[in-house]
């Protein structure tokens, strides 16, 4: 397929204009979306190729709303205290808090989403009819995974040892909806049986949670990072207001410079995380 | 003000967490946020600590509809290149993409709703009660402008020489409202007398009512940029999902590589955009 | 450790300073190392907390110059891009073309070195005397590589599919300077035996080479990746500049956007590259 | 100017390859650049498009090791906060870093470059030919910058507030390799003379004698802020190879949040240092 001039051509079923109309996802944007489409509606449109219902939309949301902002995270932190640096740019700070989403921290979300989705691929006939029937597949797949010698993504929290409160409100919200499917249903029941193969009973995570909801959504699990990094934005950028109204990245900063104690340097000093 | 041990207290009216609760702006997250509050509403409620009206949240997600996306603009090919390169790392792609959201492009946004701001604090008196009166305020703004030879923002746009589809739209809405603010209405007068001042008629770009609707609905205009940058950032998990159903950054990267060109090194060639 | 107050002692072994002193690495910034030691050498010293000989430096420095700029790669064509949208910023311009530094692209030195040292780790017994020696220990690697399932990290280039001129340069100077080293050799006898595994010949290519002698430098294989970026960096100011005399972003921006060609949104239409 | 097919063409000055050939800035990589070109070296010819003398060298890479690292800087501290929250993304937190090189801090050796060439620019007739003359001039910019509400910038630190080492140090290498420029003496007698103007006397600080020096070498003013984080991006790969060996980053995190007080939402709460 190639375009004028023998160059490619670029395909698109997203943005598109000429002189005097802008499309989007093959809708006039001023005619049919602006005012007509919520922005999580459009957020949900522009990744799934389809308008999701009021009901999806309403768990989509919950979702998003759940992973804005956790506070003082070290993703707030590096925003802020990129803002401090080069308040020009405040696209930087925004970017600069967004690349702590990774494996360790809005990771857990695509991680927990991924992991249910493999079991359910994985098994074979019917699903399950009934919480036995959940249960007897969790505990088949938390003991395979145990045996791996993996850790199975979306049990525990370092805050919320015991319950995590995000988890059974958005468990609720997708049963309100008609949404509890079978990634919700299989995490439950993870959180049901697990204790049987790790021997301590963890929570539910709201992270995982909040993965296990997305994918019962039918969004592309390798894609669940991006939705906890677009809830994110919305919470770095409530970070950087209040970083304005009233700033403590020069605080943090201080109490790390202050602290800091000369160390002879000594390469075999420390474990090494990554081993 | 100190927290435990001499260290400085961290203030912030955003998230906070016990072991058993998790609040937000004050609210508990999970039973009065989630579920309840859209994510357009919560974004704002971020910056400007206060839940909006449900007008003002329409008028708002239309905005964010409005800067979501505007196809392969710089800003998402770059996000495109850079998930091309480094698939394993989609907050960099991201990053990369909103990186792109500075004085130029997204600019447009915050420059005239700060433009705005400014003409209307150095306005004396009562506001206008007429369009007779907002085009002498607009006129005398447009004609100030000039004569400092400066640009007035939100007037032009490449593409839609004649009429940006989005203004007359965004407008429209914000007066169904009870939203056409000073901002707004002084930005329609501006589109009313420029061609005086300027010789030549322009239309009010998208980008620029944008910041005027921004504006009227109390936004701090020195973080307008930010809210096309959370708009932008759903526009960018579009385009990176496409990027992953329908490739397109190996092309556009193999179409400039194989069309470059070896030049001698010349210091003095070409024109310094920046002089 | 505790700091002042009860806050951690934050420890380091780089920078700290006084009132009337800077230190770094545990010297005089501005008595001992300012024109005294290479920006290279400071590299390397501050990674390895060792200061390199000149021999070391000048395999580092090669390695560095070989990495440092390709032409209009992807990470190159980002930069411009986001310094077209954002010419406010350019340390934003730097890291969105840093953001492409991953598995893809600069990722290749990272793998080949680690790669490289996952085979020495796992062989007993003393190292290869002779070039059989080296060839049967590679021969073992690639074959079991290959049954995995896996490649082997370092082979073949788009471009340079006979020869990659940067290979036998880097170990003609490793050579010279006495650090052709387990990595190097096991490297180049893979170059001599893959063909027999794999049923075909393909080059060892210059990001393989650059992690071969990286790891003969004793410098960690889990970052070997930042020196391809610290290299790119240096690239990428290069771009910049150029693009100031000689712009070409805007030219590729529409290439890209003049051939988008709107297509009907459909989620299972083109291969998921993740699959 | 058009490549094949219509499409443009994308002139370059630096990295061109063909099948069996890399060239670099004209050069055959391999043959005439890797093992005989340092880094520092490179990276000046990159930006510059000239070869440095050795002398210019020495000088260049002076500024890239006093800019390199000064310990727990917000940059730092942002880059170690994005590796402990994304470590499956070096480039992520290294980019994270370079994000701070922004006007606040590291953007003082680029204002300073630039405003010492804007007064050289301004000033009529032969350069002074003594200190006497000198200290006119710059007495004539500083009173005029004074006057004119703004700061003279690269006077002043909040550590080293009697005499930053790092100025007396390069001023000597520029002066030990003939390369005391215009720039510098300028800068010099700024230092001597300011007291007069502003009442009190301040220290020329580092990141303003490097901008000076920078801009004596003749390398862009407008671009001076890449060398610094250039060489910031040395000083990041050692704080990140660090946060690997000896983590602070939790600890840094931690000490932010658990000091974190909820303060009730309010908007005209605290200053808002954009005002």
């Amino acid at each position: 397929m190639t375009g004028t001039d023998g160059v490619p051509a670029f395909p698109t079923s997203l943005g598109t204009s000429t002189a005097d109309e802008i499309r989007l996802l093959g809708e006039d944007l001023s005619a049919d979306l602006m005012g007509k489409v919520g922005f999580g509606e459009l957020a949900f449109w522009l990744v799934a190729l389809r308008r999701p219902t009021p009901s999806e939309t309403r768990v989509f949301e919950a979702v998003l709303v759940a992973l804005a902002d956790h506070g003082f995270t070290p993703t707030a932190i590096a925003a802020r205290l990129t803002y401090l640096s080069a308040p020009d740019s405040l696209q930087g700070a925004i970017a600069a808090g967004l690349l702590g989403g990774g494996s360790r921290f809005l990771g857990v979300t695509e991680d927990c989403g991924g992991y249910l989705r493999d079991v359910l691929d994985r098994h074979e006939g019917p699903l399950p009819a009934d919480d036995a029937g959940w249960d007897a597949l969790a505990l088949a797949a938390v003991t395979r995974t145990r045996e791996a010698g993996q850790y199975v993504p979306g049990l525990g929290h370092p805050v919320h040892k015991m319950r995590d409160p995000r988890t059974p409100v958005l468990i609720g919200i997708a049963e309100d909806e008609g949404l509890r499917g079978p990634h919700l249903r299989l995490f439950e029941a993870i959180g049901r049986v697990h204790e049987q193969v790790l021997g301590r009973r963890l929570p539910l995570n709201g992270a995982g949670v909040c993965g296990a909801a997305l994918a019962d959504l039918g969004l592309p699990v390798e894609l669940l990072r991006g939705f906890a990094l677009l809830a994110r934005a919305a919470g770095l950028l409530g970070q950087i207001a209040e970083e304005r109204r009233r700033p403590i990245g020069m605080d943090a900063y201080l109490t790390v410079d202050r602290n800091a104690v000369y160390t002879a340097p000594s390469a075999d000093s420390g474990p090494d995380p990554s081993r």
